[in-house]
């Protein structure tokens, strides 16, 4: 069992800070929530469905508590976690759940106090939706949570991050940031990238031909209806890992549209094969 | 209510022909279905299930039917119909169910003879599971049926096999075979391109990042699970309206790629604000 984190503070109250405050609390791994966020109408959502005990505007209203849990968008997290440290007493554990880990990693581990150890933290869950009215106690069951932590990572405060994690039922991964950026500009990133890319260059060149999506269509796109300011700051947080992944992709596609042009059956079929088998890996766990 | 068919002979019986005789019997609007197909295997399921009367390995014993629904994969479609025609009586209606249309239509229009009417037919549903086992009577509701009547289809004809897929629960709607084609090489035919081509870019670059896989590259993938065989043949039948879309959706990319590497924060939030609008309108059904 995982030892109970009396006080935790969560700093953004939406689909995943929310999700997480309902799961640990049904997992009974915390004691008392209290929610920071911006947006007095989402905190009240949060206090009404019991996601959080208390809600603040302010961050130096978090109050003294044992695990804060940065949960705002990736192109904040690192000024939120600046903002907080005068609020912070020692001992304070500071993680957070943001999709590109280096860049937060090295501003938090620059700014935090030696007292208050940080451990990055990202969990692969999520929907297009978004807010406290979306948060779900059961998001992170059967998924998988990536821990980047560093020579500097205080070994106790990892331990108890990834015990959390696995309380809410995640798998716990580590690696470095680095490369868990260059895994998820390829696993997430680039996803992204051509879901809204892919809808937009359809409505853009006749959007008639939305009436003829078909399911693959429809679940390609999926998560091209996620809020745009959310995936504007992951993709400029991790810009070189995403130009990479993206470069190699295109090179691909052309490799494949050129052999179609070309008529190339064989070449088209052993592409095809390729894709189907590592497609099946994936329904496996990836293993 | 549609006018009954009374025999109809289903050449190949996987998931589309199957779940279309499925769906057709229990509209009422089939009598006997006879079943055509290369597997025994196959056939034997698609009795055990009901889904057709009687099957049989050689078109020649298709017997005396009054609507052929040709159901197998695209690059065999014209070549069935080809054989097929020693073996019609007059009266027959030749239908098929092909994600490709143009040379598919062409190729019947001038291989039947004018007593068998032809109708182009474009079903947009499916699954990556394939074989009778796999067919499914509600496959079709709330789905669309694309029709690709030329000048030389025979009105009657048009209009019962519109009706056969209202009945199963399509919404028909009509275009010519060239259209139909530069369409769904947008709306479906690069998005398996992309699927396939991404789920073998992440394995053939470090397999071990699909554990990392969320819901988004599950989703995006999904359909690279479908037979490479049936898109071998349909990117080759639909080789320059796929070559075309998939060199836009490229260009495309390669800019939002440009803006990301040089932090261009206003055009990436402006395209990605485009592809979330356009990715709503998919909701409401393309409206």
């Amino acid at each position: 069992m995982a030892e109970r984190f009396e006080h935790v503070g969560v700093v953004g109250v939406g689909l995943i800070g929310g999700s997480l405050a309902l799961a640990a609390r049904a997992a009974g791994v915390v004691g008392r929530i209290t929610g920071v966020g911006r947006s007095q109408a989402n905190l009240d959502v949060a206090l009404q469905r019991g996601i959080v005990d208390r809600a603040v505007q302010d961050l130096a209203a978090v109050g003294p508590v044992d695990l804060v849990v940065l949960a705002v968008p990736v192109g904040t997290i690192a000024a939120v976690g600046r903002a907080l440290v005068p609020h912070l007493r020692a001992g304070t554990i500071v993680t957070d759940v943001g999709s590109v880990k280096g860049p937060i990693v090295t501003a938090l581990e620059a700014a935090l106090p030696p007292t208050c150890p940080f451990v990055g933290a990202h969990p692969i869950a999520g929907t297009e939706a978004s807010g406290a009215a979306a948060a779900d106690a059961a998001l992170f069951r059967g998924t998988r949570c990536v821990l980047t932590p560093t020579e500097r990572t205080e070994p106790r405060a990892r331990g108890r991050v990834a015990a959390l994690w696995q309380a809410v039922g995640a798998q716990v991964e580590e690696m470095p940031p680095d490369r868990h950026d260059r895994t998820l500009a390829w696993t997430s990133h680039v996803v992204h990238a051509v879901a809204y890319t892919l809808a937009r260059a359809i409505a853009t060149r006749d959007a008639a031909m939305l009436r003829l999506a078909g399911p693959s269509l429809r679940d390609a796109t999926r998560v091209a209806a996620t809020a745009p300011a959310l995936w504007e700051d992951i993709f400029l947080a991790n810009a070189a890992a995403v130009d990479g992944a993206l470069a190699a992709l295109l090179a691909d596609l052309d490799t494949l549209r050129r052999a179609i042009a070309a008529g190339d059956a064989a070449t088209v079929g052993r592409w095809l094969a390729a894709g189907q088998a590592a497609r099946k890996r994936l329904e496996g766990g990836g293993q």
